[in-house]
C-alpha cells in the first residue's frame, strides 16, 4: 500500500469518528470503538486529536454500561459554524447554524431591486459580514456560505443557470459572493435545501431515502437517497413541473398541454377561481371555499385530486421511504391538508399503503436557510 | 490500521486492476499502474496473483508508448461464466456469458404451465444443468444464475413478490433454483435485466446514467445510476405504468384513472382499434394505418403523443444521460419510431433538446439474457 493511502484513510477514519460522536453524543470510546471495529489505542489516538483540534470534549456525563466507569465524549457546538442563505424575489433570510446544525441566529433582510444582481449579490455579502461581525464569531470557525435560490442551479460551477423568479440567467453567484466575503460558497435549488433540513431534522428525519414536494407559487420536488441528492444528469432531476398529468388540459408556456405548472400553481388555481370572482390570494379562495360557495368547493376539489395523483405518481417513479408535502398550498391550509389525508386513501395502494410514510414539512419558514447550512457543512467543512 | 483492513484493501485494489485490465485490454504494467497510481511493484504482485488465479494472460501485443517495450495484459475469455435466464409465461430463455460478457450460448424453451411454479422452476434448473454439462463448461468455472422476471421482485430476498405475467405470488425463486442446480442464483425485474444490458453493452453503452422504458405488452422502465440501479424502498421505482397522464381518462384496474397502462399498452391500444375492427394485434393495426384508414392513422397518431409525453416526463423526472426506448411498440414498428422522433422535437425543451441522448435499444431480444448474465458477474463474483 502506497504513503498517501494511509494518510487517506486515516484522515476518512478521524471524520468517520466525529460523525460517530456528533450522531450519538454523548458516547464512550468503548462505543467508538465498537461501532467503528478500531482498536481501543486507534479510537484513543484519533479522540485526542480531535480534542486537540476543538471538535470534542469530554462531557459530564458517564457510561453506565458494564465494565470500567468512563466519561462520555461529546463534541463542542461552537466548533464551526456555518451560514445559510435563502434568496427569493423579495428578501434575503440569512442564518447561522452552529456545528450541530443548530440556527443560532436567523434574520430577513428586504432585497430592493433583486434583478440587478450585482447590487443584490454586493448588498447580501455585506448583511452576512455584519452579522457575522455582530454575532463576534471568528472567521477562520466559518466553513463557508450556502445559498438556496429558485431554478435551474449550475451546480458544480456555481451558477444560477435561469431563474423565473430572479428573472436571472447564468449568474456565477458563488464567484461572487466568494469574493465579496472571502468564504467559501455553495449554490443549490432552495427546493433542495429544503429537502435536506426535513431529511436531516425535520419530517424525514432518520428516513433512508426521502423526496420532499414543493407547491406554491410554483412546484418542484426534490429527492435524496443515502444522505445525497439525486441530482441527474443537468441537476434537473425531479423539475416536475412540466410532466404532464392531463394530456387535454390547457396548454403551458412550456408548449406541452396538461403539465402540472397549468393546474397546481397559485396562480393557475386563481385563474380558474377569477372565472367567477375576483380572487387575489389563495387564503382568499379558501375563504370563499368555508363558507359553502360551490364554485369554490369544486376548484379546491379538483385541487386536491391534482395533489393525490401527483403523491402517487411520485411514489411510483421514486419509491422513497419518506415523502414530504411542502410549500405555501399544502402547508399553510388545514382545509387543504385534511382533503389531502382523505384522497390519498382511495389512491394508494399496496406496497406504498404500508410501506410509505407521507408527512408534511415541518421546519416552516426556517426549511430552506436551514437545509443550507447543512449542506454547507456537509460539503465545505474539511478536517485538516 | 487494523489487519483486515489491510486484506480487504488489498482484495479492492486486486479486483479494481482486474475491472481496468478488462475494460483497457490490452494494457500495459506501467498504464495501470498509472491510473490506479500504485507503485510498479504493487501492480507487478497484483498482476502475477491474478495470472495464477487463471483470470489474466500476457497478450501476444507488446505497448508501442514510450520507454522499455513491455508485453501487454489481457484478460481470459473464459476465466469464468454466467447464466443469464429470461422467465415469461411462454419461454424460458437460456443464455451463457463468458468473462468478457460475450454470449456464448443462448436457447429458448417453451414453458408448459407457468402457473405450476414449482414444476417451471425445476424443469428450467434441469434444462440449465443440461445445457452446462453439453457446453461442457466447469461447474467451478460458473459464477452463478440470474433470472429476469417480469412483475414486482423482492431483490434482497429472491423473491418474486408478484407477476401478473405469470400469475405468481411470493414465489422464492432463488432458493427453488439454488436447491435443485447447486449455483447461486439471483432475482431481479427482466426490465431492469434489459436496461443493464443496454447500458453495458448497448445503446447506453459509456454513459454514466441510463434510463430505459419499456412499452410492449405492459409499460415500465428501470434507472441506473453510474452502474447501479436506482431501486427505491421496494424496488418498484420506475414503476410507471400506474402515473396518471390523463386525469380525465378511463378507469384503470388499480382504481385511478388515466394511467399510462390505460393508453400506452398492447391491450389498451387495441380495445380502442376493436370499436372500429376485429384487430388482432398491433401489427394488424399498423396494417391498417398503412393502408391509409384514418381511425387506424388517429389511433396511432394518439399512442405517439402519450409516448413522447411520456419521454418527456421520465426527462424531467429522471434526466438522465441516455433514455433507451424500448419493448416491442417502440422496436418492432418503423412507422412507430418515425412519428416519435418526428414529434419529440416538439416536445422537448432546454436543457434536454441539447443534452439528453435519445435512443432505440439495440439488443433486441437478447437483452434480458444478456443482462442478466452481467448482472450474475456483477453480484455473484468473487475474488478468492
Amino acid at each position: 500500500m502506497e504513503k498517501h493511502d494511509n494518510v487517506f484513510i486515516k484522515k476518512q477514519n478521524k471524520k468517520w469518528v466525529l460523525d460517530i460522536i456528533k450522531n450519538n453524543r454523548p458516547i464512550s470510546r468503548a462505543e467508538v470503538s465498537k461501532i467503528t471495529d478500531m482498536s481501543p489505542t486507534s479510537i484513543s489516538r484519533i479522540v485526542q486529536e480531535l480534542e486537540q483540534d476543538g471538535f470534542i470534549k469530554e462531557s459530564d456525563l458517564i457510561s453506565n454500561g458494564v465494565g470500567r466507569k468512563a466519561t462520555l465524549l461529546d463534541v463542542r457546538p461552537d466548533a464551526n459554524f456555518s451560514i445559510g442563505v435563502e434568496l427569493t424575489e423579495k428578501h434575503f433570510k440569512i442564518g447561522i447554524l452552529n456545528f450541530l446544525d443548530e440556527m443560532t441566529f436567523s434574520q430577513t433582510f428586504p432585497v430592493e431591486d433583486v434583478e440587478d444582481y450585482m447590487k443584490t449579490l454586493n448588498d447580501g455579502s455585506r448583511l452576512i459580514k455584519r452579522i457575522i461581525n455582530e454575532q463576534e464569531i471568528p472567521m477562520e470557525k466559518i466553513v463557508g456560505i450556502a445559498i438556496g435560490v429558485p431554478g435551474f442551479i449550475d451546480y458544480e460551477n456555481g451558477v444560477v443557470a435561469h431563474s423565473t423568479q430572479l428573472k436571472w440567467n447564468n449568474v456565477p453567484i458563488v464567484e461572487i459572493i466568494e469574493s465579496a466575503t472571502s468564504l467559501k460558497a455553495i449554490v443549490d435549488n432552495d427546493l433542495k435545501m429544503k429537502a435536506m433540513a426535513e431529511y436531516t431534522a425535520g419530517a424525514a428525519k432518520s428516513s433512508k431515502s426521502s423526496v420532499l414536494i414543493g407547491i406554491g407559487s410554483g412546484i418542484g420536488s426534490a429527492i435524496i437517497m443515502n444522505g445525497e441528492f439525486y441530482r441527474g444528469e443537468n441537476n434537473i432531476a425531479g423539475e416536475i413541473s412540466h410532466t404532464v398529468v392531463d394530456i387535454n388540459g390547457n396548454l403551458c408556456r412550456c408548449g406541452k398541454f396538461g403539465c402540472l405548472a397549468t393546474v397546481l400553481t397559485e396562480s393557475s388555481i386563481l385563474q380558474q377561481a377569477r372565472k367567477i370572482k375576483e380572487v387575489s390570494s389563495l387564503k382568499q379562495l379558501l375563504d370563499y371555499y368555508n363558507s359553502g360557495e360551490t364554485w369554490a368547493i369544486n376548484i379546491i376539489d379538483r385541487v386536491t385530486t391534482y395533489i393525490v395523483t401527483t403523491i402517487t405518481n411520485i411514489l411510483y417513479i421514486y419509491n422513497p421511504e419518506v415523502l414530504v408535502l411542502s410549500g405555501f398550498i399544502l402547508e399553510d391550509f388545514p382545509e387543504i391538508q385534511a382533503l389531502i389525508k382523505k384522497k390519498y386513501k382511495l389512491y394508494l395502494t399496496e406496497p406504498f399503503k404500508t410501506h410509505s410514510r407521507i408527512v408534511f414539512a415541518e421546519l416552516k419558514d426556517h426549511g430552506i436557510v436551514k437545509g443550507a447550512g447543512i449542506q454547507a457543512q456537509k460539503v465545505l467543512f474539511r478536517l485538516q
